[in-house]
Formats: structure tokens, C-alpha cells, sequence
């Protein structure tokens, strides 16, 4: 099986495609949008893309992408963070003067970083590339931020485990398909909407919910592209596909201007 | 009039102190905390930083600041961001291999990156210091994506101006004090709440303000760090210090676990 992922092999991404498809192979991409474009062309029949962490926020460029592309999340997954410390083979702690990463990892182990006065925050594309970066250019005085995975994928050696901030670090990454495929027991919606610029708008479009005792697990605000100060919702609500959460679908069209569900799935 | 800001002289922030506080004094410091930390400690009677950009959505670990430390909003200010190649004096388009810059600002240029193949774009922590930092230490093939005043600033020569893919692409700042001060005129609140964890809670929040006829300029949720998947609500709502907005907020203190008033000011 297939599946798309941005980054390296070793990154989050990759962990959590192991996990949730286990003996998948993985096609690693570059950047995000070539996750999307090779599960539209049905290069790939699944992608697994990061949409939230719960210190770092929204992944706001798959948010986006989700919007855009025609894909539907099937199911989610809390991926547990940890960060390590990672260089090649013989170097010690002791040796190190810079450590790469992704810079929403380096933000993540800041404490690390005032602890080990003599190493160097160093942002970098990815985490897992940080580690191939350092070790196949022969970098005795760096190393790399990223996963236990990483440091066997590269055969690195972790020098420090765990340096992360907050043990509370999870990530949650959704699986992508291209048409639209309910499991059973799928509990939760994900829906983007958009709403005309009056007055009270947000408050009509939630009264929808609030009526008929749907939870909303999240609700968040993006700009659209081109149009300054204005904002697309995204929201999840603790339902599936059912008469109520269909109910509560059509009457949201009636108040915004442009609804999309972007997956109905059993919540994680 | 000193000015604390987050980066470098020549910086985006730069240029807003410039714009809100003409023939001010400016404080560079390396990170955000540090911005806050001297304002609160009365170093700086002031500090200017960006909250959010019309592409790429709020600088979330400024609103973490913002609702973690007492300051207080007094204006905001929408500039527009030209992202512009600059190199040493004497370097040619020709010759540059590497753009360093800003992740964000990087991919707000994704169309001069694919129409420039042989330029590999480099993250950096800053967009000013990207300048700094080649022209420096003296990089022939390397150049830095900043601003104009950056060029100025370090003497650098523009090679592409005007380079970023959106025309429409604006950053809001904010002025903050140490002291609550409205300003005449202020007639635009920006609060942070938190919910109790009951059904419908979000909806009757909004509605205070829909009760009312206030208008919601903004909502955004941001995940509470050490509570996952709990959120804080960030809104902005367009009324000054009134009778109306201050019946609206005590009404909202009886729906919310907690209430912040992070600035009342006129709006850009």
C-alpha cells in the first residue's frame, strides 16, 4: 500500500503512516502540495498529512490545502511527539556546537536549548532531513533534532531522548483518500465554511449546532488568499453521517456562502 | 522614543515602529519573550509587533504572549509586505545559488522560486538578518529576501524587487503599552476567552456580542498549551470602551472560565 507523505523517511509523518497502516510504503514529497497532487492523480491511493499539534497550533498550509483539493479524511490519529537529539555514529555530546531542525521542532525543546548554552539552534527544512543532512555530509560538530525513527532510518546515534518542552506534545494527522469513504462507526465531521460579511454571521452558522445538541471539538478561523481581513471557518463536530448532522449541513448552506466537508470519520 | 521589536534593524517590524512612531529609537531583540519582557520590566515604553498577515494566517506564539503577559494594545497598523532579492554590492542575479529567508516570507515567493530553478530557497530565522548575514560574511552566490529598507540598512544591492506572489499581502501590527491607555476614537476591542468544556458553549458566547448588534471583526481558537485539544478563543469585536461593549463582556465572564481585555484602541 502506498502512501503520500511530506518529508523525509523517519519524519512524524512517517511514524504516523507506519502506525496507522502498518507495512505501508511510504513515497516521501518534498513539499505538501505534492502530497496532494499525487493522491488527486491517483498516483498514490493514500496520504497522511499532520493538521494540528497541541502546543504548535494548526499545520494552516494543509488546512488550506484541504479546502482546495478534492480529497476526504477517512480517519484521524494522535501521533505522541518526542524529540532526540541525533548525530552520526562516534560523535559525543560533548562535540556538538549546532543542532538542525524543523523550526517548530527547535521551538519545542527551547529548554533544551538554554540547558546546552553551546549548541546552536539551526533551522532546517525537516526533522528526519536534518539527521540525513548532517550525517551523509560527515558533520562532526552537528546534529540533528528528530525522531527515534530518524536515528534508525540514518543509523545515527541519539546523544539526548525526550528533550522536548511538554510531554503533552501530540500531533494529529489525518489519512487522505480521493473519494469520499465513511467507515463504520465514523462519529466526527470535519466541515470548512465560509460566511457572508454580516453581522452575527458566526453566531447564526453556530446556532445551527447549538440547536440540535451537536459538540463542535474545534472551530478555527483562516484568511482567504486574496481577499485581506476576510476568513474561511473550519470547524469538527462530534457526529456522522446521520439525519441530525445532514439537518444541520443543509441549514448551515442557508447562512454561509460556501460549505465543504472535508471528511466524516470515527474520532481518533 | 525607545521601540522594542522582534528582529533585526531593517526588519518588517522595523519598518511598522517607523511608520506608527516617526524618528523613534529602536530595541532589536533576538526573540518575541525578550520583546515582552522589557516592556513589562520598563525598559522599553513601548513595543511593536506583527499579529497577523493576510496570507499566512496570526503569529500564534504572539498571541500566547499576548494573553500571558500584562500589556496592554494601544493602536494597530496594516502594512504591506514587498519582499524584494538582495545581495553584497557588486553581486549579479546571475550568480546566486541560495535565497535565504524567513520560512513564511519564503513561501510567500513560491512563483520566483519555480521561475528561478537554479535558486534553492534557504530558512532562516530572519528576514532583515538573511541580508545581514550574507552580505556579512561576504557570500557571493547567496542572497537574502527582505525588505527595502533592509538593502538600505545593510548597504546591500536589490537584484528582484516586488518578487512576492500576492499583491494582496498585508501584515498587521501592534502598538502595546505596560499600562491600559484608550486612545480618542478607539472603537475596536480585542479580548482572549476561554470555555467551559459544555455543548454550546462557543454559541453562547457570540451570542453577547449578537444580542447586542456588535459586529466580530475576528475569532481564531489556539490550543492551551499542557491541555490538549483544549482551545482559547482570540476575538476582536468593533466597539470601543462603551456601555454596550463593557454589558457584553460582563455578560460574557458568566458564559466563560476567563475573560482578557488585551487592548481597546481606534482601528487601522
Amino acid at each position: 500500500m502506498k502512501v503520500a507523505i511530506q518529508g523525509e523517511p523517519g519524519s512524524f509523518s512517517h511514524e504516523a503512516a507506519r502506525r496507522m497502516l502498518p507495512g505501508c510504503d511510504i513515497v516521501p514529497c518534498a513539499r505538501s502540495a505534492e502530497v496532494f497532487d499525487r493522491l488527486e492523480a491517483g498516483k498514490v491511493p493514500i496520504a497522511v498529512i499532520p493538521i494540528e499539534n497541541s502546543l504548535a497550533g494548526s499545520v494552516t498550509e494543509h488546512l488550506d490545502l484541504l479546502l482546495a483539493r478534492d480529497v476526504f479524511i477517512q480517519r484521524d490519529f494522535h501521533l505522541r511527539i518526542v524529540h532526540n537529539l541525533i548525530a552520526a555514529r562516534g560523535a559525543k555530546k560533548s562535540d556538538i556546537r549546532r543542532a538542525f531542525s524543523h523550526p517548530v521542532a527547535l521551538d519545542q525543546c527551547r529548554d533544551f536549548f538554554r540547558k546546552n548554552p553551546g549548541i546552536q539552534a539551526m533551522p532546517f527544512y525537516d526533522t528526519a532531513g536534518s539527521v540525513k543532512h548532517i550525517i551523509e555530509n560527515g558533520m562532526r560538530d552537528s546534529a540533528g533534532i528528530a525522531s527515534r525513527h530518524a536515528a534508525s532510518v540514518y543509523k545515527g546515534r541519539i546523544l539526548a531522548q525526550g528533550i522536548e518542552d511538554d510531554k503533552r506534545n501530540f500531533t494529529r494527522f489525518v489519512l487522505l483518500r480521493r473519494k469520499r469513504r465513511v467507515l463504520p462507526g465514523a462519529n466526527k465531521t470535519s466541515i470548512a465554511f465560509g460566511l457572508k460579511n454580516i453581522p452575527g454571521a458566526l453566531y447564526k452558522a453556530l446556532r445551527v449546532f447549538a440547536e440540535r445538541d451537536i459538540s463542535l471539538s474545534k472551530i478555527e478561523s483562516r484568511p482567504i488568499r486574496g481577499r485581506p481581513w476576510e476568513y474561511v471557518f473550519y470547524a469538527d463536530f462530534l457526529r456522522g453521517d446521520d439525519k441530525l448532522a445532514r439537518g444541520a449541513l443543509l441549514q448551515l448552506q442557508a447562512v454561509a456562502d460556501m460549505v465543504k466537508v472535508l471528511g466524516v470519520y470515527p474520532a481518533a
